[in-house]
């Protein structure tokens, strides 16, 4: 195997973003990074080390006609790979405008519309993102320019659902070198040249700068980003522990209690404010905010309205309630989280906490099942549920092989009528999904056939479900 | 009172740095910054705001003669100040050489040595350094150059024992515009423009090149500095409490048990890993020593040699031993935490965690003490103990005015031979000084009779101990 792909595989298998048996789309945006992320994939499954299932780009319509050339060129490189290429025409500039957004965010909006819907019609597990260790650093800087926590500083994930950035160890001038040694050809986007972009004078000025006098600067600014990363997944689910005690849901909004608020560490009672503003409001939320919140929470003045909601502080008590007559928060955002082997993962949508273990078979004493009530184990075969784990929200299509139906595949939304769960309870069901994104476990509805722990089987992964605010 | 004097004095009291009564000593070193810190001090001074109690100047000797003149422009200006003014010289570089330390550190620890000496001398309750808005920026900024996690990132404390950074909010210009409109002169230290240091590189170049395309940098990154504290003083508890169930002291070092290590959250396990191997090694532990520990811990290799210690798995537990046949870490190093009220402080030398609750008099219903066990409760006036509170070890010269002594001083020292306290046990109890420096409690052994609860106390606060490790 080539050196850069090896490298690649080295770090894809050690971050488990993509399992041996990974049905990989590649996003491609016909750019060098895209393209060298296209022969890397290609390279790896050519030697079986996951497969490649076709290729998505989105023609953004910013600059015609170049941006119709570039989708031929992208059919034309799928061609070549003999890989199937869905182009995806939207127009991103209307469509920013439509939702009073910045043409970057609806640009991205589009994407990942376009990937998940490409993912489905492929049966793709993995949608892979060409970003470099130079687009890894640019976020940070970018981030730290707006005076960021540990959340934006913590960049880009290596994994996030489906999508995964297989090159995120790899900087960019080691892709350029590859492609041109190799003689591919790729796209120079002349927008990345504009100096007027933020991201494209952190790349084409303040980097360099940088490394000139403080050499192996990006991989140094990637490693803060990582440890950032796990400080703010731990800081979060502390966080979202802390909230269910002292937090609760009222008509228009939520009620906090100010005492216990304001005794929090400074650390989450910062996310907790955050939390609540957003969720409230429904809005962004910058660290101004967050300050103010909780200087009221403590004491200071009696009410501050806030962009979407207000707060009032009455006899002990931080009421936060949303300004324009909007419905409650409903707690059916979409979710989906990442849960470790061994490892646990916070729902505040559902008030849940999930966690993994690893046992022997032979030590599985699971306590019974209570289908109306916390706490809920399911032992799984671990040699067949291949990880990283995912919980997220159900989603419409989804489909898995439950139990004793002889091998048949169910839509979880059959499963929903039979079981009785209510239209708006749907969305709070976590669903444990495997690295390959099977429906390993319907939490407190249904086990995948798949995964039920056989004679066969040699280690055992055991689910456990616990309600958010209790302690181990 | 001036607009600069009255920013500073709110950022001082916001952030409790300097209480009224506060006995302030300036370390001066003649520059722009400490110059129009001492007359900001002098201001506030003459507002009845603190009391200034003198000045400290080191004469590094690094630029002879300059250096000698330095300390002349510096006493001369402490007569126009009509202040006492200590200078000390210490031959820097020679220090450096026989410490086997960089010039910048040896001048560091040869600065604060003398502080710590000169406060004593004169009584100070605080001592004032010059650091302002862009030291703050610049230090964050070269320690990301270095790839590192909250702690560093944390860059300055406003506050860290006596030593308070007054000007940490105020911008490097502000100050050069107070002295210039004042007609107040200072010294250029020309090895401030030397592009060899990184620090000059960082300020010269850097950070103008970065305001300029973000306007506000500087104040944002100092945001992300002061978040990055909070998260990481929340996290060090979460470690040192995480630690104390898994890792044992034995003869020459720890042993950890690798499956529980192995279980904490990654944030945690990076920060216990990074403890444990400064502990053991007593030397600076970076992220890859770190990360190899961890591999280890989880099935890597068997045994790792780090600088000063070796690492060995052994049926299920890691042993970390010193290589240098030296004795076990004592947990005796000098410790020094502030406590906020309400709030709790981890004090793993002493492996406890002491906590301070505001309640009202009528409230007050304390368990019994128990001397020889734990927990323990001490109730103080909270009238009288000006926060923040500050847990440290004993230092020789210590010295309060127990109980029923009549309003007489006693010696620490003395207290320890009356109570039998062991010599080697002495460096760990913990001692809670208020704000203004005074010995509020001596932890288990007694308390200073200006804090004990009276009719007239209107608002009282309970100090508790508990076991590191203890749930609350």
């Amino acid at each position: 195997m080539e050196a850069l792909a090896g490298r690649v595989l080295a770090a894809v298998r050690q971050q488990a973003l993509i399992p041996r048996g990974g049905r990989v789309l590649v996003a491609l945006s016909g750019g060098g990074d895209s393209v060298a992320l296209l022969c890397l994939m290609a390279e790896l499954a050519r030697h079986s080390e996951l497969s490649l299932v076709g290729i998505a780009h989105v023609n953004h319509q910013l600059r015609v006609p170049a941006s119709d050339e570039d989708a031929d060129f992208c059919r034309a490189l799928a061609a070549q790979f003999e890989l199937p290429c869905v182009v995806e025409t939207v127009d991103v500039a209307m469509l920013a405008r439509q939702e009073h957004i910045s043409v970057e965010h609806a640009g991205h909006q589009a994407r990942h519309q376009c990937f998940d819907r490409v993912a489905e019609q492929f049966g793709a597990t993995e949608v892979a993102l060409g970003h470099t260790l130079d687009d890894q650093a640019e976020t940070y800087l970018l981030r730290l320019f707006r005076g960021a926590g540990a959340a934006g500083l913590s960049a880009m994930r290596p994994r996030l659902g489906r999508v995964v950035r297989p090159l995120l160890t790899i900087r960019r001038a080691e892709l350029r070198a590859y492609l041109t040694s190799r003689q591919i050809s790729f796209l120079e986007d002349p927008s990345n040249l504009d100096r007027q972009v933020p991201r494209n004078r952190v790349r084409h000025d303040l980097l360099p700068n940088m490394e000139r006098y403080a050499p192996g600067v990006v991989e140094r600014i990637a490693r803060s980003a990582e440890i950032a990363r796990a400080d703010e997944e731990w800081l979060g689910l502390a966080a979202s522990e802390a909230a269910v005690s002292i937090v609760k849901r009222i008509k228009s909004g939520v009620e906090v209690e100010a005492g216990r608020f304001a005794s929090l560490p400074l650390a989450l009672a910062r996310r907790v404010a955050k939390d609540l503003l957003s969720q409230v409001s429904r809005k962004a939320v910058g660290f101004d905010q967050i300050e103010r919140f909780r200087a009221l929470a403590v004491g200071g003045p009696m009410r501050i309205d806030f962009p979407g909601c207000r707060a009032e502080r009455t006899r002990g008590m931080v009421r936060l309630v949303t300004r324009r007559g909007r419905g409650v928060p409903t707690g059916s955002e979409p979710f989906q989280y990442r849960l470790e082997v061994p490892g646990e993962v916070a729902v505040p949508e559902a008030k849940l906490v999930l966690s993994a273990d690893l046992v022997g078979k032979d030590s599985v004493k699971l306590r019974p099942s209570q289908e109306n009530g916390l706490p809920l184990e399911q032992a799984v075969s671990a040699d067949v549920a291949a990880g990283p784990l995912v919980v997220r929200c159900w989603r419409p299509g989804d489909r898995f092989r439950p139990l004793g139906l002889e091998g048949h595949h169910k839509k979880l939304q059959d499963l929903f009528v039979d079981r009785k769960v209510r239209q708006d309870e749907r969305s709070r069901v976590p669903v444990v999904l495997d690295g390959t994104g099977r429906v390993v476990w319907v939490v407190g509805l249904g086990l995948g056939d798949d995964f039920r722990v056989t004679e066969a089987t040699a280690s055992v992964l055991i689910l456990r479900v616990r309600s958010l605010g209790d302690k181990l």
